[in-house]
């Protein structure tokens, strides 16, 4: 690490734990990054959302969002598409949790281990692996490198669930119990994961994890 | 103030800076909330957006969506019509900002100085006042205290902007500027104000800032 001001892209999901990128652990994440000093840049797939609930009721609305303008309400409209990340422009990638990370971004919360991950988001954590940097995940958005890296190992936590722990071993990864703002660090693979609100925490507890998370990922930064 | 844990009223004005609650700042404040050792209880009327804001492009879209319905995505599902509110329930109540505090909650970015306030949020501060319980606003939301309180001639800042100062002080309260993270606290009416986005700010010093209004809130509670 160096002294300049080191820069982390943020992947969000839309804007909402129900359909997009789950919102305190959005703004946590980008929270963390400003206390340590560093630079944000936000970015999320030019996509339509899987579907659009009503967070009050709970129901699916039958409309039909974009999760990129979606996302751009937590950014301040400062984002860009996935599709434009390049690993040369950050020293570190994080995944914030929500249910779109498991429906927008791969298709886990549908199909298990079976899923399927977005293309633009496969590409960006390759690009990731392959320039040796560091990658976080808080949530359940550690499913997204399971299925990505478990062919390699990779140990993550998505707290103490034991049917989504099972369904990120079969996909290769190794899955480790945490309680409320720890993190699993993969230090061979450069990979952070806390459990966030896997678990039944308070915001306090979900600030602490995504710090805890961010300050990881710096010290894995070469 | 007692040992029994306090309970802090939010009301929510949406989802998202340009038609709804600024999302950080209603995290931000949600954090301190919890950090304090506090319960936070949200609120949004139940009421048409004024519209709604494309936040990628800055574009109207021309969809209508639902104040209540659009800000329970901060609240994950916990959150109640506005109109519920009773000043009973709470021991001190706060406006996050955002542009939907000044569109939804009362028309100050249309009509400046001639704005009305939504009568449900009107009321809420009524009651809060009769009871003697504090009231907290962050960033444009304290035009909504001038305009309620400005006939008791409400101290509160919304930063260093003249023009905007100059119409909450044509609506009776008294401005002060500050700098970024510094409250303003009118110990007579207690109302504890704080300028966060109206000033060009970091994420942390946001957070400060909303950390700062409710350590006064709480410690304004009789």
């Amino acid at each position: 690490m160096s002294d300049k001001v080191l820069r982390i892209g943020v992947v969000l999901a839309g804007c909402g734990v129900y359909d997009g990128a789950e919102i305190h652990e959005a703004v946590c994440t980008l929270l963390a990054i400003s206390k340590a000093g560093a630079q944000a840049l936000c970015f999320a797939p030019d996509i339509p959302q899987a579907h659009v609930i009503n967070h009050l009721t709970g129901a699916e609305t039958g409309e039909s969002r974009n999760v990129l303008v979606e996302a751009a309400r937590i950014a301040r409209g400062k984002i860009q598409p996935l599709s434009a990340f390049s690993a040369d422009a950050v020293d570190a990638l994080i995944f914030p949790g929500g249910f779109g990370a498991a429906k927008n971004l791969c298709d886990f919360a549908f199909k298990g281990a079976d899923c399927a991950v977005n293309p633009d988001a496969a590409a960006a954590v390759a690009a990731m692996r392959a320039a040796g940097k560091p990658i976080g995940a808080l949530c359940i958005a550690p499913a997204i490198l399971a299925r990505l890296l478990g062919g390699e190992g990779v140990e993550v936590t998505i707290g103490d669930e034991a049917g989504t722990a099972a369904a990120l071993e079969s996909m290769g990864a190794k899955h480790r119990v945490t309680a409320a703002g720890e993190v699993v660090v993969d230090r061979r693979l450069k990979v952070a994961t806390s459990p966030c609100y896997m678990l039944d925490s308070s915001l306090a507890e979900i600030a602490q994890g995504a710090d805890n998370t961010v300050k990881a990922l710096i010290e894995l930064v070469d």
